[in-house]
């Protein structure tokens, strides 16, 4: 079995974190607890859940967790602040009243602490001044700045380090900044929910939920990980999505950019009629909403700007291979002047066609795939496309999960399979670190 | 959230047991094993693990599993032998060579010890000579003649009596006795391997195999569980299946009557040409196979029973509803005199139309699903039929798990589930008896 083939998370964690803790609290059952392991997988399940607290913060930095253990008790901890505020590290040292509490104590940290001064001084240096005597890191960063820079630092002040405890789980937490650095494009995740046979919606249209309530739930609380929600004109037609995070668990920081691909105009073209339902849903005041047109359609749809909101765009795609196009607009100027910097991940939550048009481009870098318990049977709004089985070649489940009445399956095709069990696995001959 | 949707298995087990003990030691990597628990769950553990190494010898019995644990070391095992022979308790109970191991010693058994005189004299009473300290049990035995009655005797000779311990998992891997109990005709399981699209093959044919091997042996060990295999005459014509136990894990206690479901006589009229690749597949000797056929088939193909090995024959399918005339099959004659008594469980392998048939008449009591990670596309081999979304009604997940790249969903029905969940819930008030 290759590396990539053994990248798998634990049960009860997604790329999401901790399943269970992404739930508003009356949905929690849907999903079993994490199972218990030792001590030093406890105490980072317990940093992981710490950095879910500030979910969608510090995008697209990572968003760190970190716990400070003593004789068996947590004495401090901390998350990632927003850009260019502190880092998880300096939160749960400054969070103590007295530094004394540090004294041979044990720092959980999910991704190996910075060695290099950036907006902040080095969390590194500043772990090793305060008398820790260990310290437990799920995972290496791999950034060039970083790189076990960090943990040879902390090693040098003679506090022990081990790393890898819970290094999947951490893996796929921070997967957006650790797959985005690999892509120099954005990292694109499909999200579709699906009958057993791969309908994304019933022919007759008569619900229009296909999963329950976690499921859902769920789905808002993994949009907050993506700087930008991207769906098809037909989805917008056919829905009326508002695609913001409403039920997930927890304090929202974020709401992403909601991106509608209509390359024909069809979606805006029922902007007059729906006008009214839109600006309570798609076109709200809580994200911006931009709808990405062809050239032709750009122009016909010009008179409509008029009826938009002011958190509302259009904007024409240049010309060109459609998939490229769309690629083009995410790192271009007029997503800087929304996001204050290039889209570096997008959660792509249908329809078939533009699932289908990126799966078949190789442009999908994971996929979290909703199942309901339900045979759908019918022929339209099928996740299946000619060339699908090529397109979806060398796919991995690397965390599966129920969900109450529906599963979560996540899928990572070959090359986020590979990347993913890099990051995880042995480091290097010559390293001085060791897994814990 | 009601009992039945709460009905799920620990992470690792499904109808078959613990996942990992059901493969080949070569392919063990392809699923984690269970996490542990608590002292009382992780014997039992082993306890179920006991069981599982007697797969398919007592049935329709259940196959239980017994171990007997002093000072955290197991002192004693045994596990339930052919009908009419010794059940687990007796056979851990008579394996020590002195019966002082027992004094102060705690037996871990997946079902209540039997408390009336069958063919063996009651385990409870064994048990409750040799002096142990503790029974810890996993589900009490519903069966009227029991239901408690053998944990009674057991506290009134002293012994501390705990249930509960891994209850649903016990309740899944006795899931064909417990679940026969109630349904007064044979229990029906589907089997399927799908794209994760729903395609039971893929439309060129190119590929034999949808899944992987781990996912195939798991196939196979599964088809120890049951009484017999069923499946249509197009899977037969199309895959030229064997139907045998040949890659699980462990000892092969039994291979199930293999049933073609041929109403048309299509596979069989394929006999003469395929004669020698079936006599070393679908009609080896390793167990009998039976082509059930409609009356005019019957007559038809009368000539080529000649043709047929020993073990294999061809029946007239009664006239009537075809799922009725199904189902007097199996508790017929016929099938009396090739297993020793009516089948009292089928695992059904396909094809889609058979399925469909099944679940479309309410008679498919659980589904073991195993999808491939690839999107097939095609419009042909759908398990999708007009009604399955009716015919899918209220399916629950109750147990998930990746096996290599595969994944493998067990989904109950609503009866099934609600069947389960009582089997593990809370005793009725005025029971004597807690939960572990």
């Amino acid at each position: 079995m290759t590396l990539a083939a053994g990248f798998s998370l634990r049960p009860g964690f997604g790329f999401g974190g901790v399943l269970r803790d992404t739930l508003p609290e009356a949905l929690r059952e849907a999903v079993p607890a994490p199972p218990i392991w030792g001590e030093d997988e406890g105490w980072m399940l317990e940093t992981l859940r710490m950095a879910m607290t500030h979910h969608g913060l510090s995008d697209p930095n990572p968003v760190v967790g970190c716990v400070v253990v003593r004789d068996g008790r947590v004495v401090s901890r901390g998350a990632t602040e927003r850009i260019g505020e502190r880092h998880a590290e300096r939160v749960a040292i400054e969070a103590a009243a007295d530094r004394s509490v540090f004294q041979g104590a044990t720092a959980y940290v999910t991704l190996e602490p910075c060695s290099h001064h950036g907006r902040q001084p080095p969390c590194a240096d500043l772990l090793a001044s305060v008398g820790l005597a260990r310290c437990v890191v799920a995972l290496r960063d791999p950034n060039p700045l970083v790189d076990g820079a960090g943990l040879a630092r902390l090693q040098a002040a003679g506090i022990a380090v081990s790393v890898g405890a819970l290094a999947p789980e951490a893996a796929a937490w921070h997967a957006p900044f650790l797959l985005g650095q690999r892509l120099g494009r954005p990292l694109v995740a499909a999200k579709w929910a699906q009958t057993l046979d791969g309908q994304l919606a019933y022919d007759d249209g008569a619900e229009r939920w296909l999963t329950g309530k976690a499921a859902r739930a769920h789905t808002h609380w993994l949009r907050q990980k993506y700087d930008a929600i991207l769906v098809g004109a037909g989805t917008v037609l056919a829905d009326d999505p508002a695609l913001t995070v409403r039920d997930a668990a927890g304090d929202r920081h974020r709401q992403p950019l909601r991106l509608v691909y209509d390359p024909n105009g069809r979606a805006l073209a029922a902007l007059p009629q729906r006008l009214d339902r839109w600006k309570a849903g798609l076109l709200s005041a809580d994200a911006p909403t931009v709808f990405l047109l062809g050239a032709a359609a750009a122009r016909q749809a010009a008179p409509l700007a008029a009826l938009l909101p002011p958190s509302a765009a259009m904007l024409a795609l240049p010309e060109g291979e459609p998939v490229d196009a769309l690629f083009e607009v995410l790192a271009g100027p007029a997503m800087v002047a929304r996001l204050g910097r290039p889209v570096a991940s997008v959660m792509v939550e249908g329809g078939p066609r533009l699932l289908g048009l990126l799966l078949e481009a190789g442009r999908v870098d994971l996929a979290h795939v909703f199942i309901a318990p339900v045979i759908g049977g019918g022929e339209r709004n099928r996740i299946a496309f000619p060339g699908s089985v090529a397109a979806t070649r060398g796919w991995r489940p690397i965390a599966t999960a129920a969900l109450g009445p529906d599963l979560l399956a996540e899928y990572v095709p070959a090359a986020t399979a590979t990347h993913l069990a890099r990051l995880v696995g042995p480091h290097p001959a010559g390293s001085p670190l060791r897994h814990g």
